[in-house]
């Protein structure tokens, strides 16, 4: 039973790394078993296919991004700063690959929605619902700042939250594009910008990260 | 000689649909002549390798976009109307798309950034060279929208165009993951807002528009 259990965190570990670095056509189970030193009959035994893996690796990343991004968006500091907080994060894993792996490997939801969204309806559907709860975190938090007359009022908090993430995804794009984190710095004047945050809130931000 | 670049245009024809709808891992050259009706001896007359036909329809591509986007940027309208013209040119592109194929396939030069920056250095490249082209030609559109007092003062505007163009490319995604080419029709209000435009600046082009 260890034993079994090891092949298969063996198997998602190592897919979680191929697939951020090549993709998932690119991709072969014998390959993945080859790799990971696991025998191919260990890999049928554990998913039914290539597809389910990615759903499962799909699945582990999420639910590792999640419990991050609940804990950033959630925290005891002011909204704006908890978003700052979120960019922050997200270059840093950029970073952290590429100090690793010595290549930006971009955002794993935005490679598989443009590689995959046209060819495995499943696919599609799991990372619609991750980037819908992407979203609505940040939602929540815009709401917040508008609350506290931090975000313009005219402001959609709905609508602010898919530009936020639409330029993140932008920004991760570039950044794996152009081999250099960096690329994500901008987030967050971007963010105050979409945001509409009014020049007094700005100045009392830029004093604190001053400070 | 007819007859030869005849096959040419077809296999170009045939790549650029088939890498647009499913990327460049997934297609073989067998395929990609099967489609086009051509024999695979022909394709190697032509391309030395899929890279180097991938390379030329991403040239193709490029050519054409540029073409458009030099049209609608250097246009006589005010600069900010031209940008307006640019991201409702987007919106349409991915429309007609997928009223002729059913899906929404995003944008070709996003899809294989994803894909290949970190497989195929020449194709990197090539897509670098493209996106910082985007770039140059939305900057100049934004020095001239602020020397008229219609972007803030103190926007960048290089990071602005490099913003601008992060969030076509993260709209193209949403639009792609959501096969829902409405997902671009924010660009316009993003846009205003990354380049801070002034209040009197927005409501006389939102008094324009309904007029």
């Amino acid at each position: 039973m260890g034993r079994t259990s090891d092949a298969r965190n063996k198997i998602l570990e190592t897919a979680a790394t191929l697939l951020e670095q090549r993709g998932y056509s690119a991709l072969g189970v014998a390959e993945i078993c080859a790799t990971a030193g696991v025998p191919k009959g260990s890999f049928y035994y554990f998913f039914e296919s290539k597809q389910a893996l990615a759903l499962t690796v799909i699945d582990e990343h999420w639910a590792d991004q999640r419990r991050r991004w609940v804990e950033l968006l959630g925290s005891d500091h002011e909204p704006l700063r908890r978003l700052r907080d979120l960019f922050e994060a997200t270059e840093e894993v950029q970073r952290v690959g590429q100090r690793k792996a010595g290549l930006v490997t971009g955002c794993l939801f935005g490679n598989l929605a443009l590689e995959l969204s046209n060819q495995a309806e499943e696919v599609r559907r799991r990372l619609q619902e991750i980037f819908e709860a992407q979203i609505d975190l940040v939602e929540r938090v815009i709401v917040e700042a508008k609350d506290r007359g931090q975000a313009g009022p005219s402001v959609d908090a709905h609508e602010a939250a898919r530009s936020l993430v639409a330029q993140i995804e932008g920004r991760a794009l570039l950044a794996k594009l152009l081999n250099d984190p960096a690329q994500l710095e901008a987030l967050w004047r971007n963010g105050l910008d979409l945001l509409q945050v009014p020049p007094q809130v700005r100045a009392a931000l830029d004093a604190e990260s001053r400070g």
